[in-house]
């Protein structure tokens, strides 16, 4: 592939369009048309179609996209075949939780240490995966070299636990604590998660009934 | 207000504009710039202010914004006082977890109702909230008219217990189960929440080093 420019917007619709391949390889669908796609992703088919464009000639005028050769390489380019060493901070309900719901070898993942500062917690395990003290935490990185840290620790620990581990060379955080992190080094990657954002728009959405107004747009 | 179509991009991006105006709002941030509110979000300042200007004028050239004003009107037109009563289904680690963490006042919503169908579960409590039986939804819902449900049940279950609750007059759903919720309905509202997207976009930044190249968008 050539060196191009994609920008962020569109990766971040990446994972998206990855999902709903998934779906339709499994339900055995061979070729879909731009138009056939954006009815199902609610999206416009121009737009599709330069997302798409951005990895080169994937869709072919009048066949539409091959199924199974586009998952495969949005795929590679995610990189869910990476095996990115990924540790997990912090195992109340919203960590157990997250341990355990995620897909992580299809996210190109690989959960390698869960940790907690609570003595009482460190040393049980999880579906048989041994919880660490936080405290062991500078051992295990230096021999196990994670790059991705999940943080479910709470609001006032989360950018001291953060910043402990840039030092141990931890360069991607996703971040499920309250209040966001940010980092000024470009290089430190982050994605603060705000559960509650799709909430609200539920609570926006009941708020403006649109069942009086079939428009795709929202009135007020 | 008047009433204008706003897309439901817009929307979508209100939560986000609402917890920035919160933080500021908390370190006594009386007016801001749309140039200084782009810098702290990441966006354009014109997409700011285009966004806000759809729902009338909040910024006076010159002066940028006034923080609390902003906060409370996003507040009202999102409806964060509204109360939307909500039970959730599902109480395996996913679920005791999306009960604790949520702040439910914050997005509008009152959580009125813990469900499982596991008799084991049912008849305890989560934090002083009593974990009721999936059979007893209708004499519920036929009394406490919940309008939100939360759905954390295994994905083979969800499309059932979704369809259950819209004969029960249930709304909306926030649906944390694997494998997207559809209806054919407009009037009911879906927010299929997909975790996963944001730790693929950490996948990606990893195998794409930005720190090679400090340019706002990402090279392939």
């Amino acid at each position: 592939m050539s060196k191009q420019e994609i920008s962020t917007s569109v990766i971040r619709r990446l994972p998206r369009y990855h999902r709903f391949l998934a779906e339709l390889a499994a339900k055995g669908t061979v070729r879909i048309s731009s138009k056939e796609l954006s009815r199902q992703m609610g999206m416009t088919a121009s737009q599709i179609r330069q997302d798409l464009n951005c990895f080169g000639g994937f869709g072919q005028q009048g066949y539409g996209y091959n199924v199974r050769g586009l998952y495969d390489e949005i795929g590679q380019i995610l990189g869910v075949s990476a095996h990115r060493r990924t540790i997990l901070i912090g195992m109340g309900d919203l960590g157990r939780a997250i341990a355990s719901h995620v897909s992580y070898a299809e996210c190109g993942c690989e959960l390698i240490g869960l940790f907690d500062s609570n003595p009482f917690v460190a040393g049980r395990d999880l579906k048989g995966m041994p919880i660490h003290h936080t405290d062991t935490l500078p051992g295990f990185c230096h021999q196990e070299r994670p790059e991705l840290a999940i943080l479910c620790v709470p609001e006032h620990a989360a950018s001291g636990v953060a910043q402990q581990l840039v030092d141990l060379n931890v360069r991607a955080f996703w971040n499920f604590s309250h209040g966001d992190l940010h980092f000024d080094d470009p290089a430190i990657l982050v994605e603060n998660v705000h559960l509650t954002d799709s909430l609200l728009t539920l609570t926006y959405g009941l708020g403006h009934d649109s069942a009086d107004d079939p428009a795709e747009s929202i009135k007020l």
